[in-house]
C-alpha cells in the first residue's frame, strides 16, 4: 500500500529480488514526448551492478522491455510499463537465511509485519527495487528537458573521505563517481581495503538540478523539500537528507544564512545559495542541491550475532557477491528520485494559476 | 494542492497568518477515542508564542474550537474540524513589505508561482500554519496511546551549542527545552546575545517515539523513514532530517553500523540502535529517533539587500516581534509531525495481514 | 477517511447536522480568480430549506464565512475554508431517536460501523453535509467560466410525473425547478397531497454542462463518466445515475446508438448526442447530460416497524419539519457535484500533453 | 493519471489493445492469502472472447503470468504484478482507421486530448483493458472469501428482452449468462439476428454480493454507492448504474421505499431490500444489488458518416471480429469491479474503530 510515488507523474514499482521479474508502471507521463527504450536503458546501465571492481561482479542483465504507453516512438499519455526479467538468479544460496534475521536488513521487520516473507535476497526490501525508480527517472528527465532543466549527481564522501575539489567532467571518469579525482583515488583504495576485511563502507551522495523553473512545490505538505525528503529516505540504506547547506545552516546566524536577492544578467538571482534552490518549499530558480547519507552495506561476510525466527540465538555470515560500498551505484538512484520529484511538481504546477478573462 | 498529509489519518490545514482564522480538518480518526478540546489545547499552548523571553512576546490567543467529529466526548469517525480565530492581528505593519521580497522568506517564490499573494506575515507560508499540525498531533498521540506508544522531543543544539547530557525530566524545565540544563543555560545566553544584535540563531530538534509496535511503515515509498522525511521537511525552516545515527552512520563500517539482534527480557531487541528504530523502512520496536535541522529565523531587524516586485534593487529591514530562535517552539511541531506519521502508519498497518480461514 | 473528493480541485467536507458548525476546505483552486463570498452564498441560497411551501419551513441560516484562500478579492492558490454555524438547531427533539434505528436512514449502519454515533438529525449522514458541496461548486463554476463553460440543472420527474416540454427559462420560475410549467404544476399538487398523507415522494434530477472543452476525463478509472458516477452516488438519497441516454441506450442497436460525426459551423460535432457528451470517458464538446434518481424522503411521520439499538422490536414515527420531496433542493447539489467533477478534470487535463521542443 | 482504482486495495492497469502486452499491478493485497495463478486464470477465462458463437471468435490467448507478490503460494503483502502478452494480434487491418474517427468510439476524444494516439483496436480505450480488472477481481474475491462473502453476476436484459425468472444455477449454463433459460433463448436468437444484420445490441448486467459485513463504505464521498458508481461507469460501454431498486425507487413513496428493520433468525435484517444492501452509503448486511446499462457495441460493419483527422467528411465501416453483443462478457467485468470495490472498503473499514483501553 505504499508502492506508488507521485501525484501527477506517478510511478508504481513491483517485484522481488529473486522473483521472476520486476518492473514499474509510470502514470501521468504527458503525451508527445519522443521516448525509446534506449533512453531508459542508458540510465539503467549506470545503476547496474558489475560495472567495476568496486561494485558487485554479478551481471543482473537489467535489460528493459517497454510494454505500453509509447506508439511509434512517442508517448501517448497512457501508462508506461517497463519490465525486466530476473534471469539466472540463483536463490538456493539464500536457503540458509530462510529462518535467520540478518542484522541491518529488513528480515525481522518484514516477518513481523507480514507473517510471511520472501527471504531470497531481501525479497521486496532488496535494493533491486530501485531498478524501476531509475527507469522512471529516465522518463522524468525527458519531461524536465522540455522545460530546459537537467539533473546530475555524484559521490561526495565515502568512508569519511570527502571530496575537496569539484569538476563535473570528472564524475563519470572514476569508479566512485566523485568529481574530485584525488579523493576518488583514496575512496577506491578505502573500498579495496574494506573488501579484503570482509566489511563495508557508506558515504554521502549529492544530486543537483539545474534550470528548474521558479515556483515548483505544493505547499504545505508537498513542498519541494518535503517530497525530496520522502523520495530520498525511501531509497534503501539512506538515513539522512539535507537541502542546501542542510544541518550546517543550523549553525549560521540569520544574517549569514539568508541569501540576498539581486538582478544578475537580467534575471532574479540570489547572491549565495545556502537554501539549495528552495524557499518556503518552492524552487527559487537557483541550483537545487540535495545530499543523502547512505549507510554501509548491511551484508558482510563476517559472523554476526542474531536470532532465528524461532527466537533462538544464532550467528550469521552473509556470503555472496555484495557491494562493499553501494554509494557509487546509489548516485543514479538519487538522481532519478530527484528527477521524479521535479517532473511531478512541474506537471502539478500547471494547475497553480489561471488566466481570468478580461471583464470587458 | 498539497495541503493534506497522511493516507488513513489525514490532516488538511488551511489559513493564512493574518487572515480571519486558520484551522485543520482531521480525517480518518477512528471512532471511540475520548477527546476533549483541552487535550488539544495543551499541545497548542506548548507551541504558542510568548511563552518566554526567548520567544516572541506576541500573544496569538491560539484558542482552539472543536467543531465536528466528537459527540458526547468521544470521536465518531467523522472528520474533526479545529479552528482558531486570528484576533487582533495587526497587518498594517506589513504594508511596507507588499512589494519587496524578504531574503530567506517565500515572498519571491510565492509571487512567481501564484502571481498574487497575501504578503501579510508570510500569508500561507507563515509558520503559523503549524497550529493545525500540532492540533492534529494531539489527536495522533491519543491513537498512539491506545497502542501503548508515546512521542516526545527536545532541543539538541542551538547556535552550535550542543547538549552533552540527557535527562528527560529537564526538558520542560528550561526555556529552550533542552534535556541538558547546563547546555540549556548557554543556549539561553546565546539567544539573548543574538537578540541584542538583531540577528537570529538556528539549531537541531530531536524527537523520539517509544513503544511503537514492530512493522509500521509501508514499503517502498511510504516507508517509516520516507514519511518522516516528508513530514519534517514540510515544517517551515527545516533543511535536514536524520533517522538514528543519520549522516554519522555513513562514516561507520558495516560491522559497526549493523545492530545485532538478541532476546532481552523475553523480547526481540537490538543490542544497539544505530538504525533509530527502523529497518528497511519498518519500525523495529526500538526507540524511533529523528533529528531535524532548523535554520535561523529569516526575519531579522537588519538592512538586507533585496529587490522589489518591480525588480528594482532595495533594502529591507524586517521589523516586528519575531523569535530570535524558533527552535524551542519547533519542538512540539516536530513531535506532532512524528505522531501524525506514526498514527497514520499504525492505522494503515491494520490492512497488512489477513487471517486466512482454516481449510477443514 | 472518505471526506475528500477530487484530485487537483479537491474538497473536504466536515460537520454534523446538529454540531456547532459545518464547512468545507477547497484545495487546488488556482490563484487569480476573483471570488467574493456572495458568489458562494448565491448558490447556497438555492440549496437552502424554507424556500417554498414544498420544502421544509426550517430556516437554517446557511450564511457562509470565507476564512482563507482569498486576498483582496482574488484567490491566492491557498486552500479556501468556508464555514457556517448551526444556529438555533434544536436537538432535543431527536432524543427519542437516540436508541432506535429509523428505516431508510443510516442510523443502523453508522452504529454498526463506528460503535458510537451522533444521532441528532442524522449527524454526519445528514443531507446538511451537502452545504459544503454546493459552496465548492460555486468556486468550480468560476473555474469553468474561465473556460467558457457553465452547468445548470432541473427536475425531470417527481413521483412518476415526468416533464414533457423543455424551456430553460422556466426552471427557476416554479417551486419544483421543472422546465415544463405544466408538469411543474402537477408535481406541486402531488407533493401537496403526499404531505397531507404524511408520506413522501422521490424523483429524477438532470444536470447539463455546456461549453466543456473536448478531452476532459482521465482514463481509465477517472473517466468523466466514472467520476460523475462517484459524485452523484455520493449525494444522500441517490440510487441511480445515467449519462446521455443511459439505460435507454441499452435498448438501441449500435446503428441507432452511435452518434455520427460531422463538421457543423466549422466545428466537429455529432449529429445526435446519445452519448451525453462523453466518448470513451472523455468529453466530446457536446452537452454533458446526467440524470440522477432520488429516492423519496426517508423521514415520514408515520408508524414504521423497526428495532432499537438493544435489538428489540419497536415502532418509530419521524416527527419534524422534513421535506416531503427533496428533489427541487437536490437540483443545486447535483449541479454543484457536476461542476466539481468538471473543474477537477479541467485542471488535471492541463498535464495531459507536452510541447516537445523542436529538435533543430 | 487515472489508471489506478482503490485506496488500500489498489489496482493499476496498463497496456493497449495491440501493444506487446498488458497487465495490472495490485497493491495492498494483505499477506497470508493462498493464491495461485489458476485462481486468476479461471476468472480471466470467463471474460475471454471466443467462448461461444454469440461472442467474438478471436482467440486472445489471455494467459496470465504472475510475476510478483506471491511466495510459495501465499501472498506476501508486496504488489502483485500480472501480465499477458498480446500474441498474434494483427494490427495491419486497423491501418485504414488511422486517420478516421469511428462513431461511438474514443478515437476523436483521445486524438483531441493527447494529440497522438495508438489507433490500433482502440489502443488504451479498448475493452481489452478490462483484463487487468478481472485479474484483480479474482484476488479481491479471495479477500472477500476470508470474510465469508462472495460476488456473482448475470445478464438481466439484452436488446430489450428482460429476464422474468431467476435461477442462479442457470447462469453459466447458457451462452448469455442469463438466470432465466427461456429469456436466454430469446436473447441468443436476437443476437444471431442482429449479427446477420451487421448491427449490434446492448443490455443490462446485474451483480450481487452476498455475506458482506455491515458498515462497509467511507462517508461521504467514498460511500459504497459512490465507489460502485465510479467502478461501473469506468467500464467501457457503460452508460448507467443503479443500486437496489434504482430509478424505480424514485417512483415509490417513502412508505413503500423504506425497508423496515426486524430481527430474523437472530440477526438484524430488513424485511425488504429496496435499498440494495446500502443505507447512507454503508452496507446493511443485506444482498448488495447493482445494475449496469451497457450500450450496443460501437463497432458495426455498416457504412457510418464520420470525419477524418483532417476534418474531412468520410464514411467508415468497422470490419473485424467484434462481438455483436458484449453483455455476456461484461458480466465477469462487472462482478470483478464490484469485488474490487468491496475488498478495498473491507480493508479500509479496519481503521474505522479503535478499542480504547479501559481507564482502571
Amino acid at each position: 500500500m505504499g508502492s506508488s510515488f507521485g501525484t501527477v507523474f506517478k510511478l508504481t514499482t513491483w517485484g522481488e529480488s529473486h522473483g521472476p521479474a520486476l518492473g514499474v508502471v509510470i502514470e501521468g507521463c504527458p503525451a508527445g514526448i519522443p521516448l525509446a527504450v534506449e533512453d531508459i536503458q542508458y540510465e539503467l546501465d549506470r545503476r547496474r551492478v558489475g560495472q567495476s571492481k568496486v561494485t558487485s561482479p554479478r551481471d543482473e542483465k537489467d535489460r528493459a522491455e517497454m510494454l505500453s504507453g509509447v506508439f511509434e516512438g512517442v508517448t501517448t499519455g497512457a501508462p508506461i510499463s517497463l519490465i525486466t526479467y530476473n534471469k539466472d538468479a540463483d536463490s538456493t544460496k539464500y536457503e540458509n537465511l530462510r529462518h535467520v534475521f540478518r542484522p541491518g536488513h529488513g528480515d525481522y521487520t518484514y516477518q513481523m509485519k507480514y507473517g510471511h516473507r520472501d527471504h531470497r535476497g531481501g525479497g521486496r526490501s532488496s535494493a533491486r527495487e530501485t531498478w524501476g525508480r531509475v527507469a522512471a527517472g529516465a522518463i522524468a528527465r525527458k519531461i524536465l528537458a522540455a522545460a530546459g532543466a537537467r539533473v546530475y549527481g555524484f559521490t561526495r564522501e565515502i568512508g569519511g573521505i570527502e571530496m575537496e575539489t569539484f569538476d563535473e567532467c570528472e564524475i563519470e571518469r572514476n569508479l566512485v563517481r566523485c568529481p574530485d579525482p584525488v579523493a576518488a583515488g583514496k575512496m577506491v583504495d578505502a573500498i579495496d581495503r574494506i573488501k579484503e576485511e570482509k566489511n563495508s563502507l557508506g558515504g554521502v551522495v549529492e544530486a543537483r538540478a539545474v534550470g528548474i523553473p521558479v515556483g515548483l512545490g505544493e505547499p504545505t505538505f508537498d513542498k519541494l523539500d518535503a517530497l525530496i525528503g520522502q523520495a530520498m529516505l525511501s531509497i534503501p540504506a539512506t538515513k539522512g537528507v539535507e537541502i542546501g547547506r542542510g544541518f550546517a545552516q543550523s549553525r549560521l546566524t540569520g544574517r549569514e544564512s539568508n541569501d540576498p536577492f539581486e538582478i544578475r544578467n537580467g534575471r532574479v538571482r540570489t547572491t549565495s545559495n545556502n537554501a539549495g534552490g528552495s524557499l518556503a518549499g518552492l524552487s527559487t530558480g537557483e541550483e537545487i542541491i540535495v545530499r543523502v547519507g547512505i549507510k554501509p552495506t548491511s551484508s558482510i561476510e563476517q559472523d554476526q550475532s542474531t536470532i532465528t525466527s524461532d527466537l533462538e540465538p544464532a550467528t550469521v555470515k552473509v556470503v555472496g557477491r555484495h557491494d562493499p560500498c553501494v554509494v557509487p551505484r546509489a548516485v543514479p538512484v538519487v538522481e532519478a528520485m530527484l528527477a521524479n520529484v521535479l517532473a511531478d511538481l512541474y506537471l502539478r504546477n500547471r494547475a497553480s494559476r489561471i488566466d481570468w478573462p478580461d471583464q470587458e
